[in-house]
């Protein structure tokens, strides 16, 4: 069995509701979102990101997201959704989520987001911290295997 | 035409988006809540509630809830939800709500909730300020011709 | 430590979504319902009720649902809802959910609904099956000790 | 005051609701896919595509969509979503949606969704029927004045 995750340094995992599927009798296309949302969040928890936004009120906003459906998830089924950041700029990381299927096996959504970092205090786009930026590294490293 | 609204004070009113319906191609019984929260604020709106907690930071908090199903909503439709408080006691009011379908002239739900005065600086319950009570008093007083 | 969920046959968990919080900064009062519903779910996964629906047509409706709030959930918990049928009729049973915060051993919510089973070909209610019944009588008494 | 959806032949239009807020006091990420979707909707509603789906079982499906965040809406405000149909190929259309707040008149997200039309009876792609095509051109024509 492919480990189709191999590649993600923080991996997310989640069991489909009933009650996100929708007409059609597929998990609803916006749910693949809060699954993106909720595996940020799980990898922003493994660097300073959160505590640091209590202190400082810089925080992250989602500029933009895409999302590209391969297979369709129903209930029952776990989603594992792997999250690697692929990029790093002043105020901004590239983020890439990969949701799987763990009934199947199978790559069911893939997308792709950017996330800037915006001082909520003073209303305008903020430099990511050093600290934050060593622990992605840190993160990403592993994976790649330097 | 019977108005099955003609008791309540205020109506909020919103179309059934195709995504609230579930794999049994129904509304999901969670959105009705959402129908019934939108219809909450709809009616705060017309008192003095939201604009006192941002000065004093008392503001509701639900209590508990309670929602009898009773013609089940598909898309597309357009929901009306008819909002009174049936009761006002120191601390909390008791709010009812009933949700009509537009296209069927059914009621499809009705339910029920306890909306807790809560001041959120100091943590505790707090009494419903005087102008509130003048406010839902007036609101209420328009329905049963008083 | 007491176990708050000691009397509950089955117990479904999950992790609380940060997206799951509202503007008041805790889990919205819906997603108590949505939480509810996949417990249940999960307590009829254990039944065969869902197979015995695909085969006869014959599945679960809600007819009614209620929630106490008592503890507000905030992102990062896990919440594990407990779940018991405490009543059953000809056509209906009455579920009995009590939702925990496992980062704080409390109790963040109760609930109670009442199902009623419903010939979707024929459109009408119908009886619990006698396999049905047996399999929660099953599942009921390895708590209650019989 | 410019008309930001002049170019939209379809305009759907729905209030914020409160709860659709998340902790940090927007619209969550996610509620803007659900406003597209209902858009997406309304504008196939003006077409033949669901009633046709009723009988050929050929529907759409949606392949992967993006959305580019601009201005955080917030509660209380009406949000419009203007869609047009930017392309269409053999079996699939690129849409096109722009959500407006109303209260302040700026464009509040941009995206583009690519749906495919599938055969959910034999479980493979599908062409546009020749009468859906004309519908969209029919309601395409109307914005480019053509």
């Amino acid at each position: 069995m492919t480990d189709l995750l191999a590649a993600y340094p923080v991996i997310y995992e989640t069991d489909v509701a009933w009650g996100e599927m929708d007409a059609f009798q597929h998990v609803n296309n916006i749910i693949y979102f809060r699954y993106f949302e909720s595996a940020r969040l799980h990898y922003f928890q493994q660097t300073p990101l959160l505590a640091e936004m209590e202190v400082t009120g810089v925080g992250p906003i989602l500029h933009s997201i895409h999302c590209r459906y391969r297979f369709p998830l129903t209930f029952p089924d776990r989603v594992r959704v792997g999250v690697r950041v692929t990029e790093m700029a002043e105020d901004r990381i590239t983020v890439h989520h990969r949701a799987v299927s763990a009934r199947h096996n199978r790559i069911a959504a893939e997308g792709e987001g950017v996330v800037v970092m915006f001082d909520y205090r003073r209303n305008h786009k903020a430099a990511l911290s050093p600290t934050l930026r060593a622990a992605i590294q840190r993160l990403e490293a592993v994976v790649s295997g330097q």
